[in-house]
C-alpha cells in the first residue's frame, strides 16, 4: 500500500486543535490542492468563505450546535455551491441564462464536495486534522445572512482545519461486499453484513468508552430518520434561486 | 510540496485506456480508501455499480452520450447516492422513518461525492488515470433500470479507471482570490479575474489545438445555461422516492 493510501485510510475527524495557526503559505498550497479536483464541464461552482473575524466563529459555533472547535480550529472554512459566478460568467458573453435547475443544484453540490475532499486530504497530507462540519446546514439562512451569500450560492458545509491536540482511532467503515456491487444492485447479503458491522461498532463504542456506551450502527442511525432533520432544506434552497425545477 | 499534494495537483480526466486490466486486490484497495472518506454522522449513504458485463458497458456507452471510454477502461463504475441501506437498517432497529426530505438527498449526494473523490486520489495513487461521467444522469432512469436500482438509490455519476494510453495537460483553474474569500461574499473582483482567466484558457485551448480552438471559459459554459440542461433530474428523483421535501 502507498503512502497516500495509507494516509486516506488514516482518516479520522479531528475536533480539539493545538492553539497554533497554519502558515498563510501551506494554507493557500492546500486550497490550490482542491481546486485541482475533476469539475463538472469545468464550471467549478464553489466558493469557499474563510472565516476570520472571531465574532462570527462564535456566531456560528451557536449556529452549528455548539460545536466549540468551529472557533477553535486554526481556520474555518464554509463550502458554498456557487452557481451564480459561472451562470453570471455565461450571460456576460450572451447566454440566455436558465436557472434553477435541479441538475444545477447537483453539479454545484458535488463540485463543491469533489474540491473539500481534496482539501481534506491535502491538509491530512501535511499532519493537519480536519472536521466537516454538517451543521452549517441547521440554520442555513442565518449562516447566509452572516456570511452575505448572494442568490444562487448556498452553504453545503463547513470544514475545520488546524493541528491536531487529539488521536482518535479510526472509525470502521461497512464491509466492502455492503458498498462494491457487480452489475446489479443486489441486496441479498445486506441484512447479515449489517448485523456484523452493527456487532463491530458494538464492540467499537464498548472499547472506546470503557464498556459505558452500549449502541450500534442502526441504533446510531435511529434519530436520523425518525425525525424530519432539517426540514427547512427545501424551502431554504428555493428561496436562494436553488428552485429544484 | 509534499508527494501527496504534487498528486492531487496532477490530476487530469483520462479517456484513453491502455488494454490492460487493474488487478482484483489493488481494485479492492482502491475502493477501500474511497470507504475512509468522511461520512455525514457515519450514515456511509452510497453503493457502487461496478460494471463488468460488456453488454451493459456498451449500453452506458450510449446512455452517456458515445463516451467510448465507459466500456474501455478497465473498470467503469456508478456510485450511488443510497438512502436505501441507511433508512431500513434504522427502521429495523425500531425507528418510524421519515424518507424523501431534501437534507438526505443532500446528505446522501455529498456522502457519494466525498467517496468517489478518494478513490479517485488512490487511484491516481497508483498511476491509474480515472474520468468523471456526469453523462451518466443523460438518461438516469434507463441506467437505475440497466443496474436495477431499488428506490431511494440514484445513479449520481460514473467514474472510468484504467491504465493511462494518454497524457493530457492539467486544466488551468480559476484565481485563488476567485473562489476564496475572507469573511464574506464579495464579488467586486470577480469580473476582472474571470476576465484574466477567459485569456488564459483562450491561451489554453489555443496552443492545444494548434490554433484551432478559439473560445474562452465564459464562451464555454453558455451551451450548459443556455438550455435546461438534463430538465428530467427533477422529476427523475421523485420518482425514485428522493421527493425534496
Amino acid at each position: 500500500m502507498n503512502p497516500t493510501i495509507e494516509l486516506l485510510n488514516s482518516h479520522r475527524s479531528i475536533r480539539k486543535f493545538k492553539d497554533q495557526k497554519i502558515p498563510r503559505d501551506l494554507f493557500e498550497t492546500i486550497i490550490r490542492a482542491g481546486q485541482s479536483a475533476a469539475t463538472s464541464s469545468h464550471v467549478q461552482a464553489y466558493s469557499i468563505i474563510h472565516v476570520v473575524n472571531p465574532e462570527n466563529r462564535a456566531k456560528l459555533v451557536e449556529l452549528t450546535g455548539g460545536q466549540t472547535y468551529v472557533a477553535d480550529s486554526s481556520d474555518f472554512l464554509v463550502f458554498c455551491a456557487d452557481m451564480k459566478r459561472p451562470t453570471e460568467a455565461a450571460e456576460r458573453a450572451g447566454a440566455e441564462v436558465v436557472r434553477g435547475m435541479m441538475e444545477q443544484l447537483l453539479v454545484a453540490s458535488v463540485d463543491t464536495a469533489l474540491m473539500a475532499q481534496n482539501i481534506a486530504v491535502a491538509a491530512e497530507s501535511e499532519q493537519l486534522g480536519i472536521c466537516y462540519i454538517g451543521g452549517i446546514r441547521n440554520h442555513p439562512a442565518d449562516v447566509s445572512e452572516i456570511l452575505r451569500l448572494p442568490e444562487h450560492v448556498y452553504p453545503v458545509f463547513g470544514m475545520c482545519l488546524g493541528y491536531p491536540d487529539q488521536n482518535p482511532e479510526v472509525k470502521p467503515r461497512l464491509p466492502l461486499a455492503s458498498i462494491l456491487k457487480e452489475d446489479y444492485y443486489q441486496d441479498e447479503q445486506d441484512l447479515a453484513q449489517i448485523g456484523a458491522f452493527d456487532d463491530t461498532m458494538r464492540t467499537y463504542y464498548l472499547e472506546r468508552t470503557g464498556g459505558n456506551k452500549e449502541t450500534n450502527w442502526s441504533e446510531q442511525l435511529k434519530p436520523l430518520f425518525t425525525s424530519k432533520l432539517r426540514p427547512h432544506m427545501s424551502s431554504f434552497l428555493k428561496a436562494r434561486g436553488f428552485e429544484m425545477k
